[in-house]
């Protein structure tokens, strides 16, 4: 699917415990602007409903599990978040939505670019016209 | 203490969860170029013991418990982080050490530089001059 994709991490895990690396343009494939997380959602919450114009993000669930269903007008995947050493790359013009958070869910966010309202495309009659657009030129 | 603060975010919580925003040069005093987490670290555990010469680097234990001593060669405090929603801030030329992890601990840590060995003290007896000189110079 365009503009989607798994990324794995290297663990570093000893008798010491286990650390990831993630670092702006090296294994995440954008700067790194913005982190933010999610936590304390109930199992049966559904988050998200948007897409982004042109924001880059790598999803990562660092404690528990979450199911990101991502489309676009023509497909759609759903992908379950369990690891600490994986991202879910979302690119711009993906519709998306989080759910079955586990009770422990952390799911951690880096972006490209700082909070921008007018980035987010918020409602699905807006976002279907843009992305028959937007794919049929990639 | 020099070089150290904590830092206290908001959190945008309502029936669908919590979540917690960080930006670069907004409420995270520096560039963010290096994200890492630690996790699955046995309580007996004390990880950590050096300084770095330049680095920013902001600790969040976004999900359990963690206690952070920092020192310099005249000072040390100890921090109890278990909140998604505040950092302890360490600068440059301050000697750490991470221990009493929780069984659920995620330690999340944003820094401004990525990876450079150089910029690491690993000895304490290397610190102790370095740090007489830097905070001399304060």
């Amino acid at each position: 699917m365009i503009n989607i994709g798994l990324l794995e991490f290297k663990h570093y895990t000893d008798e010491y415990g286990s650390l990831v690396a993630l670092e702006e343009n090296n294994n995440i494939p954008f700067d790194i602007k913005r982190v933010y997380y999610i936590y304390g959602v109930l199992t049966n919450v559904r988050r998200g409903f948007h897409s982004h114009k042109a924001l880059d993000q790598a999803l990562i669930c660092v404690k528990g599990s979450v199911k990101i269903l991502v489309k676009t007008h023509t497909e759609e995947e759903i992908y379950t978040l369990n690891s600490p050493t994986e991202a879910l790359y979302i690119g711009p013009m993906i519709w998306r939505e989080m759910y079955d958070f586990s009770e422990d869910a952390v799911l951690l966010v880096l972006a490209s670019e700082k909070y921008d309202e007018a980035d987010y495309i918020r409602k699905w009659e807006v976002y279907y016209p843009l992305a028959v657009d937007y794919f049929s030129k990639k």
